[in-house]
């Protein structure tokens, strides 16, 4: 008496599921982006405790209806700009139901071989793709590998930095510093944090007027921690800044690490698809000499969370630091030296098939379809930004080189907030803050798979509705 | 000129992959188990660059057919005994599309409540479902979270009891020492060193001869390390271990531990599903008074990877360790403290949907349906260590009070070692070794979704044939 769903079960509930997706997609718009549900509705519409006998398959998709749905604040609508992307696309989803379907660990490449080749191939791919130094490629001494987050790219970027400074030298963690923008994403200090860093140790590097860390101050900061008896090891430049997309200064910054021996991560975790295009490649300058680099194709590049791109220049430094490798997980094809063992470049050990989905999404658009997606959005960013600046009582508050656009209203912080708070509750559209130079502004961030420009335009004129009814009000 | 695949392609194709999975499962038994590729063979089946128009899923599917399978380890295939199952199954693999589909992130309540909520709740319903103690249910000071693994929740438990212990006191990491048995998982030592806690710090317990941690060493272990100027401060009980389900003393290293500060975790990644049964539920006695606990869904309950269930007596400690708040991440209902952010319980910040397949999976087959498999698990493993038993030269070498046994042939390694390889050569079945005190041995582990007796039976005829041809060979 199985109760495993038989095939034709399967079959059934699949096909199902594949038509609730497209209901779900083509409908979204009647839905406000960002969920109305209170804390605590949720579970509450849940039983308290786990049936004992099992439930068909309609009773669950209904529950998906009524009680998930509501409860959604829907990333993939053309009227999310809040945050960052994290656009979907069809080929990633059946890439990602594809793999959920094989259901493979790829942790060792014996484990399934094609896990690991296809996911350093696509990788090397991408190296071409995005103009990344050559380096990169895992048919030299680099590499990349598919991390689930940016966070913990820069986590073993960090640890492999550590342990290069640290077994060739006599050092305790309390002397070694690190370097960030002050603009520099939270996943920095957080993995200073786990690797047993004090946070003291993380200098937030001052930004010039265009939100890029200062270089030069960068430069004289480590020359006063070194004369302080620190040890400087690990400095994180960002290309593309969450706050702003603020770029870093790489080729200086490298100089300057590279003089004292300093590892250099590059986070391009957002901006980093924009360098499929030749005209946004410069993004990308000065990343010969870095140590390592990632950008997550899940934000901007219609690949489905999660999958985010990790390079090293050396991939024998990353493996040293995680590597240990117990008699269970000991076989012929590791020994022989003449494959990838992934769990050697990343924290957890047991890993999904995640690159079926990139490599779907890569096949299906092709490098040209990439590229015009990718420009349409920088278009809708710049057709926003020229409307912006002709309203009389906002400003833009940042260079837009890309599709994130920094705005405020002129009368100060409490409005601005006021005007997220509303366009929130409209409900056609969301939008979240950050803070420059200390002043509340508002983030468009252009990037969901199906924004269009009837989305940008009729945001303007939502805006402008808003911020007439809260002048008059 | 849009790219994207349009909704009825959409259909088209996903029907199509549908079809496509039932055919993989169905005729997966006609492939080797372990793939026979060679390294680098998947690779060289691949074009050096990607391409620059967009192909046609024909052609992707045809190269997914042609390229991926041969190079795929069939960890779905009834007949894979290796390392641990990893089983998925219809209801999983259509949660995670959905999941796939809607597209959402969870990093915080606000950026989609229903994610986070029916995470805590189908979590609370596994504290009751699995006999954990209460005090691992949200509605407490605990609560659970989903990890991608049991290697990031050991991670996340070792962050939290050094930040326990160190923002308490005034210690250097290098004082820290940790304790685990001498069979416990190797990430504990990999995450003692993420962690920055030299490898040296690490105590590996002796085992009794049922290969489970001597509470007497590890008490005796600590009051020297304490003489000695150390700082004990993290042991990791494993129910279950890798190479025999070893079951360790909970209740009396929880004591030993409570004595001395030290937080408990427990590792229950491959075997805490039996506890779903009534009658396994034992091998959580003695989980009162431990600090933080983890299961892999994803091994042995039928949800596709990643889903490791992790558990914290006291959320506050962890959040405490792993929370970092930037402006653009700041809302109103975080602020409020009236709702859980993931994003504080685990090292990433993104996180995806990983609740919908382990919520489809339990209303799916019911607590009843789960308790059958398991059971049906169960028998089959006690089948094959009684079919083994009748056969002369070979010998069961530990207990295996649950899905795992551990088996040897009684002439010596090298043919064990040549049994291990012919099996996987003929393709049928495949199974790895482990070392138990200082010997090679086979270990059969039983868990994949479909695996049935006459499997059992038949790789016990075969292992009869394949010694028997070693013998005379």
């Amino acid at each position: 008496m199985s109760h495993h769903m038989d095939w034709e079960e399967f079959r059934r509930n699949g096909y199902r599921m594949i038509d609730e997706l497209i209901e779900y997609h083509t409908t979204i718009e009647d839905r406000p982006v960002l969920s109305r549900t209170q804390p605590g509705e949720v579970r509450s519409a849940l039983p308290s405790e786990a049936p004992v006998e099992g439930e068909s398959f309609d009773r669950i998709m209904e529950d998906v209806r009524n009680i998930v749905y509501p409860g959604l604040t829907h990333w993939q609508s053309p009227g999310f700009f809040a945050y960052f992307p994290a656009n979907t696309s069809g080929p990633s989803i059946l890439g990602e139901l594809l793999s959920a379907g094989l259901g493979v660990q790829g942790m060792l490449w014996q484990t399934s071989p094609a896990c690991t080749e296809l996911e350093a191939h696509v990788l090397d791919w991408l190296v071409d793709m995005l103009g990344l130094p050559a380096v990169f490629r895992s048919d030299g001494p680099g590499g990349g590998v598919i991390q689930d987050s940016a966070s913990s790219a820069c986590l073993c970027a960090l640890i492999a930095a550590r342990h290069r400074m640290v077994q060739e030298n006599d050092i305790r963690l309390p002397q070694l510093v690190a370097y960030c923008s002050e603009h520099a994403h939270s996943s920095v200090e957080k993995a200073l944090r786990i690797a047993g860093i004090p946070a003291a140790n993380l200098r937030k590097v001052p930004a010039d007027d265009t939100y890029a860390m200062r270089a030069d101050v960068f430069s004289a900061t480590v020359t006063a921690d070194i004369s302080a008896g620190y040890v400087p090891f690990f400095v994180c430049a960002t290309i593309g800044t969450t706050s702003s997309h603020a770029i870093d200064p790489v080729a200086s910054i490298t100089e300057v690490a590279a003089h004292h021996g300093l590892w250099v991560h590059v986070d391009a975790a957002m901006a980093g698809t924009a360098a499929l295009c030749p005209e946004f490649r410069y993004i990308h300058d000065g990343l010969a000499g870095v140590d390592s680099y990632c950008f997550n194709p899940h934000k901007w590049m219609f690949t489905n969370f999660d999958c985010d791109c990790f390079y090293v220049s050396d991939r024998s430094a990353l493996v040293r630091s995680l590597s240990i490798l117990p008699e269970y997980l000991r076989n012929t094809a590791s020994e022989s030296g003449s494959v990838i063992d992934y769990r050697d470049w990343q924290v957890p050990l047991g890993r999904r098939f995640r690159a079926l989905k990139l490599w779907f999404v890569i096949r299906h658009y092709g490098v040209s379809g990439l590229q015009f997606h990718i420009r349409e959005h920088m278009r809708l960013a710049r057709i926003f930004a020229s409307e912006l600046e002709k309203l009389p009582r906002f400003e833009i508050v940042a260079p837009h080189p890309l599709n994130l656009v920094c705005f405020r209203h002129t009368s100060g912080d409490e409005t601005n907030r006021l005007l997220e708070q509303r366009i929130a509750e409209e409900g056609r559209y969301y939008l979240t803050h950050t803070l420059l130079d200390g002043a509340y502004v508002l983030r468009l961030s252009v990037g969901q798979t199906y924004t269009e420009e009837r989305h940008i335009r009729s945001f303007i004129k939502d805006l402008v509705t808003i911020e007439a009814k809260l002048h008059s009000g």
